[in-house]
């Protein structure tokens, strides 16, 4: 589905411009490396709260996060 | 949850301000009347995908809704 592939690029991008493995991302954010993996890969979708969580520990806001995912469609 | 809440009360309010009914939103997503009803009541999460197809139907980019959902936090 390209809506989860184009979200899981743009989160990968602001992971990396962060400086961070998914490791790292996975545990500010208390969630599972293997959900940042699915999710770069396009094979999950977040939900809302992942998020949010996601954006705050890349310090976006999640609008911000979301309008990167807008100009990519 | 908080933030589920928020979410709905924003989806509701959104959705009224088009004067759909729950029924008619629903059915422009192609999804259940149920889920839209949960949705407003946090009871349930949007994923991604709900959230594009959701913002699309209520002619709001899914950056403004969730826009909307941080001003309320």
């Amino acid at each position: 589905m390209k809506l989860a592939k184009t979200f899981g690029r743009v989160l990968q991008e602001a992971r990396l411009q962060k400086g961070f493995t998914q490791e790292e991302l996975a545990e500010k954010c208390g969630l599972d490396r293997t959900y940042i993996s699915l999710l770069e890969r396009g094979l999950r979708q977040p939900t809302l709260n992942s998020l949010f969580l996601i954006s705050k520990n890349l310090d976006l806001t999640t609008s911000d996060l979301i309008k990167k995912v807008e100009d990519k469609l």
